[in-house]
């Protein structure tokens, strides 16, 4: 079944939220409108997510649509740790939207503000239902594509997605497979043997240590 | 607000439902899904969709993932007509789910079969959550994503479309502007002036009449 769901098509879209007057986030492959008169959106966000408290909390939620410009570091940062721990806008530029939620504008083709309307418990996750208040268009670059992301950068997904699965395997042209623990990365020899690769050399998608690797 | 919406991504499906004992379906852009465990997507669709009825006395419904393959006709047949007049299964090859709904097993990469769980209703569309019930992997063919139809097949949103954006204008070479009224599509010249091609000329998309098209 889950050969199937992956035929499933989604774009990748940082959701921005504020934690009091703090700007916070994380990566969702779960949004797509669902009406056009009121515009609205859907998204399914794990109740895990420190993002979705504060969502809760304040019933407003950006949606930064990252592009096929979108570096590996952008999706380390927002997809694989937590709010909690760290802030995860510190350092990279970032605007804010009329009510004052934080938006990517680099990496991003564009953006949306949205307000909550509706949430039904899916046990796991939220879905909710938002109308859209603000968008901003920001260039024509193509949107990245979950399949994008796992075809060409060769990103997995990580626990709290609706999308994870457990220990995913993605071939490749040696015998043994090197894959990241977190996030399902699978080394792609690009810098030479697995073994020779540096011991501080770490997962280029979500930073987990060389040493975590399992081997299949 | 809608150049942003367009940078949403999705992927287009054919659902298919029930009357009574007869198959029908349309196409959405509308299914992705929500949660791992247990395995849910969510489907928006028109309520003054004629699947949207079926759906909503059987609590079943199936998806099939158009691919790259699927032909103008299939998206003309299950897109641009309604279930009440037309038995949209006719004349083309399906196969059944184990609950009897009707699946696609050409131009599709893959089914999925599903239980209605819960319904909100959006206004002009209802928002179902359902469970996975059964699925099947055809082929590893491209899902065709709505980026893919709008550039590559050149069709619009019908109206029922959460996506829907009225009177869509195509850029094209020429200064005039050759536009569907019904699905938006709007003619690329790729068979010579407009005005010269035969007047039982139709959309490729939908089928509508030449003569129906508006100039802009």
């Amino acid at each position: 079944m889950d050969e199937v769901l992956r035929q499933l098509t989604y774009g990748l879209h940082v959701i921005g939220a504020l934690d009091g007057k703090r700007p916070t986030g994380c990566i969702v492959n779960t949004v797509i409108q669902v009406t056009s008169s009121p515009q609205q959106v859907v998204l399914s966000i794990n109740h895990k997510n420190f993002t979705s408290d504060c969502i809760k909390k304040l019933g407003l939620f950006s949606v930064s649509i990252l592009s096929e410009g979108a570096i590996g570091d952008l999706i380390r940062r927002f997809g694989f740790s937590s709010g909690k721990d760290v802030n995860k806008f510190d350092g990279i530029t970032f605007a804010n939207t009329a009510s004052g939620l934080p938006v990517l504008e680099t990496g991003v083709c564009g953006w949306l503000e949205c307000r909550v309307k509706s949430t039904t418990d899916l046990g796991s996750h939220a879905l909710l239902v938002a109308e859209i208040t603000g968008a901003k268009k920001l260039n024509s670059v193509n949107p990245m594509t979950y399949t994008y992301y796992h075809r060409v950068i060769k990103g997995g997904a990580p626990p709290n997605a609706p999308t994870f699965v457990e220990k995913p395997v993605i071939s490749n042209k040696s015998g043994k497979h090197h894959i990241c623990p977190l996030c399902g990365y699978e080394y792609d020899g690009s810098h030479g043997d697995f073994e020779s690769l540096p011991e501080n050399w770490s997962c280029p998608i979500c930073g987990a240590a060389k040493a975590t690797f399992e081997i299949e």
